[in-house]
């Protein structure tokens, strides 16, 4: 798919000086953007390059991940032998998460990292469209292993399978909140302001900002119970948040740096009003002590990134899991990488 | 319709201290912002408040409109005179211009400048939804003295409407480009996050993002071939442009200073997403000289603004006709106010 875009723009992400990310990328260059607000990025050391993780032939990647402030002993140990499995999120106990579009990519790898934690959510709501078919498989065989995960079939599209999810959710949590929502369910067709049509710029918009919406507002409830449940007075992943997938293509700040590369309109139209909905939840859920936080999970090699982009799907959610880890209401209303840093709007 | 969100929300613009544009506003607050680049803004001297503009009771507005830096001697004695009818683009002669949801309010305004300037575009195309109904008799009504005004039939969100639009454009132009195109006609919905349903999502970004792309697709040609005619060399609104109206509450960055007097998240989400939509013109559209900006009119005494706003239509658009005349390739892909000023995305 990302293909043809190149093709149609003459320029290959191999041959071209272009990096994601911006012009003649150096090794930093992820960390080194001119953030608009360096107060709101996470101050968490860096480690060396994990074990394990191989850079792109003919690549300057260089995956950082950063040690999280509440990392175990044993996490950390772990993190250096490059299990990568249980990193993150160690030391904020979440009582329940959910996971939209979670039967691949980024989503999957985050079911599979909560359940894999030493101490793993009570709860993993792992929602996808249909985890019945072939492409919810493998998400379905995790429940042998784990009884704590919990499948539900969610279209968030549709506002009925969304309150159906929720109360389907409400009864599994038997009086409990949810701790954790991540708006992960997206797509990103190809799209160019010649090739735009009325129907690709609605329909992306329906996934990428309609869902989330539709999602969040169902889900309130719970999360409203488990920030009041709490005993954390701040704001964290551990008490009660909102995670919304975003990413750098929804900056308009940095558009510049990448049009050319990968014009996808409707995409970022799409997470551009994705990203100014966290910024009203952030608003309208403040008082309810609900953290509300955008993602950019870097380019990463899945079905929507393709098998071009920089990082794997392990090295992005390695960062995410940290960076959910830190968040505090410092980060409140606030557009942060899987590194952990501010992107501008 | 505002009305109701301010009981909503408790506040009322008249008692509370809250002020359209942040906090307790100081008379300069407009010019005052926190600008995130200011090589953008336009450097137009101001003038004294203009003769016969009434500052609102208990409010503390002072619009102090610009003088166009092309200003003809006969318009700025007009404007001093409290005219206000033929100031700015004096000095572009535009050949022809077509501004969107010109029936009423700001779009109907600018027809009105328009045609009432000394040497007035050869063409003025005013379009709405329903030019024989009700809301198009005052638009209608001014044919009969000015023949170089073009009523078309369109709804910007139908392609077959905006497609048929563009051809008789075409047709009545006899082989000139169209220099400036204004996509102007907007909606804002009441819309909290605790009311927005899925179709309220949809609609407002149907009108407010779709139409404008789908108006931007179908005159590109007549921009291009206006762009190309012209022997002027840098970037005008007088050679060729996209004059997207959007708002400072599509700014995420300005969020904060409003969200509680006016949440509106459908529209602020569709007009953040117009944002985007004018960067990722900008740079589609540069090598062919098109501008492309987005304009934030001010909070304006409109059917969309309401009887409660700061400014009268005249005022904003007097503050838009200047800025539109001085726009460069400086404020191309920028979001600028009606007083010229950059505002942060």
């Amino acid at each position: 798919m990302l293909k043809s875009l190149f093709d149609e723009q003459k320029l290959s992400p191999v041959n071209s000086n272009f990096r994601f990310g911006g012009g003649e990328r150096k090794n930093d260059e992820w960390g080194g953007l001119s953030f608009h607000n360096k107060e709101h990025d996470i101050s968490v050391p860096r480690v060396e390059k994990k074990a394990g993780v191989s850079a792109k032939q003919g690549s300057d990647c260089s995956l950082a991940f950063k040690k999280p402030q509440c990392v175990r002993q044993q996490d950390r140990q772990e993190q250096q032998q490059g299990s990568g499995s249980k990193e993150g999120m160690a030391g904020h106990q979440c009582g329940s998460v959910l996971v939209t579009g979670a039967n691949r990519g980024i989503g999957l790898e985050l079911v599979k990292r909560f359940l894999g934690k030493p101490n793993p959510p009570k709860t993993v709501f792992a929602t996808c469209r249909d985890p019945e078919g072939a492409r919810g498989q493998e998400l379905k065989s995790l429940t042998s292993k784990h009884p704590n995960l919990k499948i539900l079939q969610l279209e968030t599209t549709d506002p009925a399978s969304v309150e159906a999810a929720a109360k389907k959710a409400e009864a599994h949590l038997g009086g409990s909140g949810l701790n954790l929502l991540i708006n992960n369910a997206g797509i990103m067709p190809p799209c160019t302001l010649e090739s735009a049509t009325s129907k690709d710029m609605l329909d992306v918009y329906n996934t990428n900002l309609v869902g989330p919406m539709l999602v969040s507002k169902a889900f309130l409830p719970l999360l409203k119970k488990a920030a009041h449940a709490s005993q954390q007075k701040g704001m964290s992943c551990g008490r009660a948040a909102i995670i919304n997938m975003s990413t750098i293509l929804g900056s308009i700040e940095k558009t510049p740096e990448s049009y050319f590369f990968i014009p996808v309109v409707s995409y970022r139209c799409s997470k551009t009003a994705l990203n100014m909905l966290t910024k009203c939840q952030s608003m309208g859920y403040k008082e309810e002590g609900i953290l509300c936080t955008a993602v950019h999970p870097g380019w990463v090699k899945t079905e929507l990134g393709s098998d071009q982009a920089d990082l794997t799907v392990e090295e992005s959610v390695n960062g995410i899991m940290n960076v959910l880890c830190n968040l505090s209401e410092k980060q409140h209303g606030v557009l942060v990488t899987w590194e952990g840093k501010v992107l501008p709007w």
